[in-house]
């Protein structure tokens, strides 16, 4: 049996939308994805955006999560600092329109380097809201813009944004490197050479011109080159974590990337923790269940 | 008193080309620059682009040096292997056309890492061969691909590219901080901060996200955005020199980016000896030298 919508929750980021409809006790009953994300909209277009939410799903309140409350997006929802739990961040929402609210981002405002989130807070805090992962834990969260999180007590306390993937996109598309790395990413003895390289080096500045200059000399397979320098920058990434001896890491998301990841944090002595998926509706109803 | 051209020297790089007249003392008597690099001309195009030279200079032997000799030029001179001297250069100089030699890049081509340079040794041991530089050294030569360059007895032993600039232009002109780095890139306060967190981070995936967080928080002004990721990319590339303050770093090349390197080798506690120009054609002079 299908339950009553009691709300709509909205996982709204860069490039895609995905909305649920959602019971009062936070199972999903029906589910929209488009490619309707920030980058595809103009702050005037929101309002049209959320109409076809309500055409599909009924007239309940709206929580959105993600880039819709960037400067880029619908409107801006301030970030709130760290730590920030769920109570926070539910408490800071904005009301963007009648019955639409947006939860805000979290910052390191105030500590020895500046860092912003806006979407993984909801993911990470929502693991622990289910039990999925503990109050107090170390996630990662790969992406464009990988993310370490850290969490005590079902607070973020601290994070880190490494620029990984879109450095590598980067180097793929253009530059001296471009043409040389059309070959499959994927977990193999190229990847993990590149991983063990990239940990030494640490600066992938340093190591990215080794991958040309390795096929220039046949130390380096053309095939295997893109394999490679992906283990050299996933490797860089994971190679400035100290403490992953310390404790398990918690991967947030799936596919092939949240693989190589494993791989990575596995082969750096890393214990690796998957975290079903879920996490970011579990982390909106529990935003929403605050005020329901 | 002007000497006669006894040959001619040319810089053949990737986008400009410096043709000189040399007398058989190793004075320029007349000089050429223009924008035909290798990436204007394909390999069909070299005839022609060396007509014009000898329409300009005569009919003299040409000795060339540069990506000229690559494969993206207009016929590879393979590489020599490290330790690198002058009178290797000169004995695999490659006979591409009548009285046209090519000189061949260095490799690393069996050690712990692979490297490649196509140019720099020729200034390098040209530096050397005037008494500019001292035989056994350690040579930067920023540039949108840096080279740590290091001989021994007059032959280049090691070497290193750190791909800085091209990432600095990459991250500049694409992805997320694009439009946030159009300001001034200089010498100043957030130039040296950035070194300071660069030196201190070594990955730049890790610390370039802070530039966006920076200016999103306001802890990092708009109009010092670009020289601060100018910092953060060259301190982490000055950074992974272990080595600065055993002996002093001779520097290669002026302008702008010379100058950034100096003050970011003088912070991490390096001492910087300017080379002066001229070592390019002093290295191509030795090189003729040899079978003249």
């Amino acid at each position: 049996m299908v339950g009553r919508t009691a709300y709509i929750a909205v996982d709204w980021g860069t490039t895609n939308r995905r909305a649920y409809a959602m019971t009062a006790d936070g199972a999903v009953v029906d589910t929209l994805q488009d490619g309707r994300g920030v980058l595809a909209l103009s702050p005037g277009d929101y309002p049209e955006a959320i109409a076809t939410l309500r055409e599909r799903f009924g007239a309940q309140t709206i929580v959105v999560a993600g880039m819709v409350g960037s400067t880029r997006g619908w409107r801006e929802a301030p970030y709130i600092d760290a730590p920030a739990t769920l109570q926070a961040l539910g408490a800071a929402a904005l009301d963007v329109a009648p019955d639409v609210r947006i939860i805000p981002g979290v910052a390191l405002r105030s500590g020895p380097r500046p860092d912003v989130m806006r979407g993984e807070e909801v993911q990470v805090l929502g693991a622990i809201s289910t039990g999925a992962a503990p109050p107090t834990a170390l996630f990662c969260q790969p992406g464009t813009h990988n993310k370490w999180i850290e969490t005590v007590d079902g607070a973020i306390t601290d994070f880190a944004t490494v620029m990984t993937g879109e450095l590598f996109a980067l180097v793929r598309a253009h530059g001296i490197l471009a043409g040389m790395l059309d070959g499959a990413v994927a977990d193999g003895a190229a990847f993990r050479d590149g991983l063990k390289r990239g940990r030494e080096a640490r600066n992938l500045a340093a190591a990215l011109f080794e991958v040309r200059a390795g096929v220039l000399l046949d130390r380096l397979a053309p095939a295997d080159a893109a394999a490679y320098a992906s283990g050299v920058m996933i490797g860089t990434d994971v190679g400035t974590r100290t403490d992953l001896g310390d404790r398990p890491v918690h991967l947030l998301g799936g596919g092939a990337l949240a693989a190589l990841y494993t791989v990575a944090i596995t082969e750096a002595g890393g214990r690796v923790v998957t975290v079903p998926d879920g996490a970011t509706t579990a982390g909106i109803h529990a935003i929403w269940s605050l005020r329901a």
